[in-house]
């Protein structure tokens, strides 16, 4: 098969770990004889730096046409400490996945027998976890309207659902369930929020199309506390926008290192997979990250593809990498290797 | 001293617990020479069962007339999967939150060594935590303005900050941070929202004010990671409404057991003082609720009132009924002591 992707590397240690994921992928054509086609695109701080403009109209125009978008991360520290700053990273990463409308985030969290020791959880409670989360992706407060007032000193964002938008994700996440343990969690906050009536309300009506799968509703400050209490009582988590942003970095604790997660977002259009980590500036051109979360990415990719013998072939290379030591600093502070190393041995064992 | 304290035990174990706190508050008041005057006044899903109104409006003048407001908790099932209850409980709370202004809700969070073993977190994680969180409380999404479409499709929930209610719970954080390891850090989104830029503004000026207390800034994505990742780091952590409502039940975890915690909610009027559990209803009526986060917000009503040696016994009280193994259930599943056993050892040790 033939595929375009369009790869974005971004900010930070993006590139880095983006370019583990291509020599992952073009190990993986090789072996099965596909031909994955890559345009390179910038989005972020770097392509503020170059263009002004976070999300280039050549950027989206390349997602557009591909069939799919390989992400690295985005963010530079020196545009977070300013609130006047007009152009912001992140508003690229924002603005693609409404040109995209990738409406569900999906984010898997598990955890590795080999791996218990990094996580700050005792190993019991991290025993049999094993949770997908489906965060909606371009509702809510990150998408309605802000105001500032002319004397600046009054502020407001508008967080706002319709009953289409919740479907949609909502049906996702079911369909996902059905293929799991069957159990849903909806986290909300409906004592409080108009939208999370809204979400618990649409919600059940949904239910009722999938008899078979089992709904729990949950406030979001108790779920933040179940996600690290119990958190095996998880399947499928659906929550909106702001809160799905909270609890699936507070869930990535889970595994260990949030290097090791991946992500994919998907909607009506062309879909897109990232770590979850983000450009951790700090690290930048170091060649210390940790390229799993990308290459899981990958992984995930070639499963949206249909290609699923490949992505069970690249999870297995990271398992290989995982159990024979071939990690990278945040997983071993003492015996770690370099991300492109890491990147060759995967490859190799492709 | 004589003080007149409304008590609004409210739902659930929230009667159960207040009622330990009142036998310690009294042994207080008869070894200091102290009057206290208790005004027992409803709240909640009682309330609504015995007026209609959550927040009748003879717990209101109470309130306003009293020193102090102890309250239990509020909340039963019965209003939260039901989206088009138009009364619930919670209005109750949030009403009184703003009738007396209480626009700073308080949360220290301590670990106790010989309770490590109950927490989720491995106990290196736990060594030397000692964080307080301060949460804006009348203001936000929870306040601002909610609408839902005549057809029912379309809701929303408004978040809005003005400079001013940003200011005077950044000062009370600041002036906390004085008298403890002088440093504050914001929780905050402002990668995305107007109003976390206008928090960030904010801050960064009344820092200026305390050139003495070192300002950290924290997504609150990766705050809900950093908070069980390495909750040491934290010592005062200051945050808007719905964030800190998350964070702070988060935070919870690290004690061991949400039960234990107290908190204080002051502001321009009466100040209040509930644990940060909720209502459990499960547990209701059945003696085995936890009453040492009531308790300990009894402590902080004393401190409020200057009764500074009384809140030190108090809190002694309290070590020495948990290093003694008088617990309930919640700390101590086989061996385990009623909530009104506890509360006669706590005062009798008094
Ligand atoms: C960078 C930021 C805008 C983004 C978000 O909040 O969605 C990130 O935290 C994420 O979760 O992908
Ligand atoms: C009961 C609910 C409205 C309340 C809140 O969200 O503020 C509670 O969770 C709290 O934190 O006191």
């Amino acid at each position: 098969m033939e595929k375009k992707i369009t790869v974005i590397c971004g900010d930070g240690i993006g590139p880095e770990v983006t370019k583990q994921s291509i020599k992952v992928l073009n190990a993986v054509a090789e072996q099965f004889n596909h031909k994955f086609n890559y345009d390179q695109q910038i989005m972020g701080a770097c392509a503020i730096d170059k263009t002004g403009d976070p999300l280039p109209q050549a950027t989206i125009d390349s997602c557009k046409n591909s069939d799919a978008v390989l992400f690295g991360a985005i963010g530079h520290p020196k545009y977070d400490n300013d609130p006047h700053a007009k152009v912001r990273p992140e508003q690229g990463l924002l603005r693609i996945r409404k040109e995209l409308q990738l409406y569900a985030n999906i984010r898997p969290i598990s955890t590795y027998p080999t791996l218990q020791h990094l996580s700050p959880l005792k190993p019991d409670r991290l025993q049999d976890v094993d949770l997908v989360i489906y965060r909606e992706l371009t509702g809510g407060i990150y998408f309605g309207e802000k105001t500032l007032s002319d004397d600046k000193n009054t502020a407001s964002d508008l967080c706002l659902y319709t009953k289409a938008e919740i479907e949609r994700v909502a049906h996702l996440a079911f369909n996902h369930a059905m293929n799991r343990k069957k159990k849903i969690t909806l986290v909300d906050k409906a004592n409080v929020l108009e939208t999370s009536r809204l979400w618990r309300k649409v919600v059940q009506e949904i239910a009722q199309q999938y008899p078979e799968v089992a709904v729990d509703y949950m406030f979001v400050d108790n779920a933040s506390m179940q996600l690290i209490i119990k958190p095996k009582q998880f399947d499928v988590i659906l929550t909106e926008n702001m809160f799905g942003d909270i609890i699936s970095d507070e869930a990535s604790v889970l595994s260990g290192s949030i290097g090791l997660l991946p992500s994919s977002s998907i909607g009506s259009g062309t879909a897109l997979f990232e770590p979850i980590h983000g450009s951790y500036p700090q690290g930048a051109g170091k060649d210390i990250a940790n390229p799993v979360g990308s290459v899981l990415s990958a992984a995930m990719m070639l499963d949206y593809f249909e290609m699923y013998e490949e992505a069970a072939l690249v999870r297995r290379a990271v398992s290989w990498a995982l159990e024979h030591g071939f990690v990278s600093q945040d997983i071993d502070s003492v015996n770690y290797y370099s991300t492109s190393v890491i990147g060759d041995l995967m490859k190799d064992f492709i």
